[in-house]
């Protein structure tokens, strides 16, 4: 444990299992499973690569516990299931001290007419089966060795819809009220817990903010949040947006819940100012703190840099850092941070390559990585740092209201790519784009102040060069059209 | 200047204008104009509404610079429409120490077919002319007396289409780079304060986040706030969202940019928490601060509680506090707290119902008032509180998750309403909702919790009666369906 990372690298006891660090990586979608939901060595590659990191807990990517047609999903419908996650299980266990379980997932139905399904349109024997389905996957959770199983109740899935202010069924489970729309989740969650045990950890992830027109907002979440809490949820982990209702569909494909604003949020980009969504696990733990429970929760939205992670939990704001993307590019971010060599970090820019690799069905992977590779460099590849033997010739020149950056090429061994680091007025450094060429273009800076930077070539692991040279530029300001004012009186107008 | 308010009562000076308190109400629509554009006798009542309840500063609803077609809408698009507002302006400055300045709009296209025009569609000479348009309607500004003029920079209009993230044109005003979105804001700047001369306020209102798809976030808006603040802004009004491009189309009607998500969060209702937008001021302010400008920033969002708008300007969130709906409300807000009668407000319980009206064409009133009313009540009008001789008889019962409340009618001149107060597990007591009839069904109670209710009735100008009698609910919580579990195998399912 070190001294500057004291609560980011110290254990949580999670109900039976305790996991060695605070980092999470919540469930992503891969895209590398085949057609017949079976775990892979794509798969297994994948969650291994986290335990190879030392990632504290990680979640393995919705995993259906129905048959419903899909596209590549993992799933725990059946029994036969169950070998492929006790192998997964075992090789992540074998990888380090990761503790690891699987989001199980109920979907309804969507459409390439663009239709879907929606929670009204279930009868009660639909509903009912639904609630044993969830009990039975998680049946087989337990059985496959995992440490824990987290219930799927966020974005756009039949959990969250229920949760929803959207929600029109009128029975048991009535859109209308509160009550009504948790009660789905408090019958799964029973069936869940009566599968597996009180000594097992069942934890939950759901919206914070479901970012839509009539959604609910944190008056609602906090509420649902102190609900799971009272069921014995072990831990809450949020997420925002990653609706339906307004994904932009496309012809002859099904709706992708991540295509509109809601889904902007909920994997919010380079245009999101760090950690744009703070607020929420603030406002619900100390809720949750002001009405005696301790349920961990999980703070997520772009969180990546070291010191936002130590000091979120420093202050009370979360128990545990959701990183998703950032692990993506580099699964080794807790055991670097832990050894002191952050600057060896793969750095997530938040461009959302993966995230458009998912809304296009492919293989999800970081634009960081090798050109090609399924899974993020290893460690033993790039022991030699890139460097500029001749001096990296970095140059920046103003034009059309940009800075236009270029620099040569750094040699190493497989060097991948560059970050850009920028000081505005001289201020604080921060790295502000990664590109694979040689050249970047600042669209974003503003004339009357000056700008500073320098790039670092990074190879596979991560591993930068030095800075290159660094070049400042005091933006110009374009002079404002001549006012026509003197010239021309009200009425010529 | 009372104590507890002391900076909320405090004057402020901008450029030449010295506005009383730092209280604002924001440009809301009324649709209380004719379509020939002209002030009327309906308009005049309104604002000197608010002057009446020394609001701060009044700003007066959009006012096209230019004659293009369009709903009932204040213009200043011509020397002929000086007059009217001279008017106004003086039966204000008749009524209070009120401050008023008018918001000055361009606004493009819109066609019932749901066509719109957007920036990329104007020459190179339409954008000439907006820019004289500008210049020449501030001119009228001031010629009919006003204290200052705003520059409309927010939601769905022609100076936030440039400075959005969606901007396309690829000319002077090019949507690619920070300082092109920025030229025609600082074009119009530039001919307005020409025309206006250097000791004449100049104020802005613009978009602190777009809230819509690939729009602009913090990130951009700080810059923007910069630029304004550079070119010599005088002070710096905020809001969020409002938008075009994800506002709902309805068969025969123009496009309206406030019924999409970035409509919800343009005004806030009920179902957002108090204050949800805070950290944008706060954020833009600290900016603009760190960067040697003083320029006052106007903090938005769900503002209406007196302690809640203190603590916003000791805190260092914003210089003045906007408030549209509670001010529509009751614009004796200021007074009122000033006085200590901070119990007689009449208090805006985000219905919304006012941007209903709005949306459908209507004059807009709020639902609080008198039926019929089209002004806000007087304060002469209801010296004595409603009151309940007989009791109030409050009842509360649990039926299908929800908490049913009734009471009897109260007694009194003009009894108008009833606001509902709620305290969660005997916490701090909310007022959540305002009736007019006798009935209330809370449906966003949790099971496990206990609530206790109170109502208050109220005449037409907000003096309230005494609470009524209280009642406690302790509130049930049904039993999730029995866990299957112990009676079925996995297989069976």
């Amino acid at each position: 444990m070190t001294g500057q990372y004291q609560k980011l690298m110290a254990p949580l006891a999670i109900n039976s299992m305790v996991i060695p660090n605070r980092v999470i990586v919540p469930a992503m979608v891969t895209r590398l499973s085949g057609d017949d939901g079976f775990v892979n060595q794509a798969i297994m590659d994948r969650y291994v690569r986290f335990a190879e990191g030392h990632v504290g807990l990680i979640v393995v990517e919705a995993t259906a516990i129905h048959n419903a047609k899909s596209g590549p999903l993992l799933r725990l419908s059946d029994d036969k299931f169950i070998a492929g996650h006790k192998e997964l299980v075992d090789r992540v266990h074998g990888a380090g001290p990761s503790k690891i379980v699987p989001q199980i997932i109920h979907f309804m139905k969507v459409a390439r007419s663009g239709w879907r399904q929606t929670l009204d349109m279930l009868s009660v024997e639909d509903v009912r089966a639904i609630i044993r389905q969830f009990g039975a996957a998680a049946c087989r959770v337990r059985e496959a060795g995992y440490d824990g199983v987290e219930l799927h109740a966020a974005h756009a899935y039949t959990l969250a819809s229920s949760l929803s202010r959207l929600n029109r069924r009128r029975d048991r489970y009535d859109g209308h009220t509160l009550e009504g729309r948790l009660a789905l989740f408090g019958d799964v969650y029973s069936e869940v817990r009566a599968m597996v045990g009180e000594d097992f950890p069942v934890g939950v992830r759901f919206l914070a903010d479901e970012m839509i027109k009539d959604g609910y907002t944190l008056e609602d979440s906090r509420l649902i949040a102190l609900r799971m809490a009272q069921l014995g949820c072990d831990y809450i982990s949020l997420s925002v947006g990653g609706k339906f209702e307004d994904a932009v569909y496309h012809e002859g494909r099904p709706l992708y819940p991540y295509t509109g604003y809601s889904g902007d949020r909920c994997m919010p980009g380079a245009l999101y100012p760090a950690l744009p969504h703070i607020e929420y696990p603030t406002q619900i733990r100390s809720y949750l703190r002001a009405k005696g429970y301790d349920t961990p929760v999980v703070a997520i939205g772009k969180i990546s840099a070291p010191v936002d992670a130590e000091r979120v939990l420093q202050e009370g704001r979360g128990d545990m850092i959701g990183m998703a993307r950032q692990l993506l590019s580099d699964p080794d971010w807790p055991k670097k941070v832990s050894a002191g060599r952050e600057d060896e970090i793969l750095r997530c820019i938040y461009c959302n390559v993966c995230k458009q690799l998912d809304e296009n069905f492919k293989q999800v992977t970081c634009f960081l990585w090798p050109k090609g590779a399924l899974q993020a460099p290893g460690e033993d590849i790039c022991a030699d740092r890139p460097s500029w033997p001749d001096g990296a010739g970095l140059t920046a020149r103003v034009e059309k209201g940009m800075v236009r950056l270029t620099w040569t090429p750094a040699r190493g061994p497989r060097v991948l790519g560059y970050d850009i680091y920028r000081a505005e007025d001289q201020g604080t450094v921060t790295c502000i784009e990664a590109k694979k060429s040689t050249k970047f273009d600042d669209r974003t800076v503003l004339g009357g102040l000056s700008y500073t930077y320098y790039v670092r070539a990074f190879g596979e692991a991560g591993a930068p060069s030095r800075p290159s040279n660094s070049v400042r530029i005091d933006m110009p300001w374009a002079a404002p059209l001549a006012a026509t004012a003197a010239g021309v009186t009200r009425s010529e107008i």
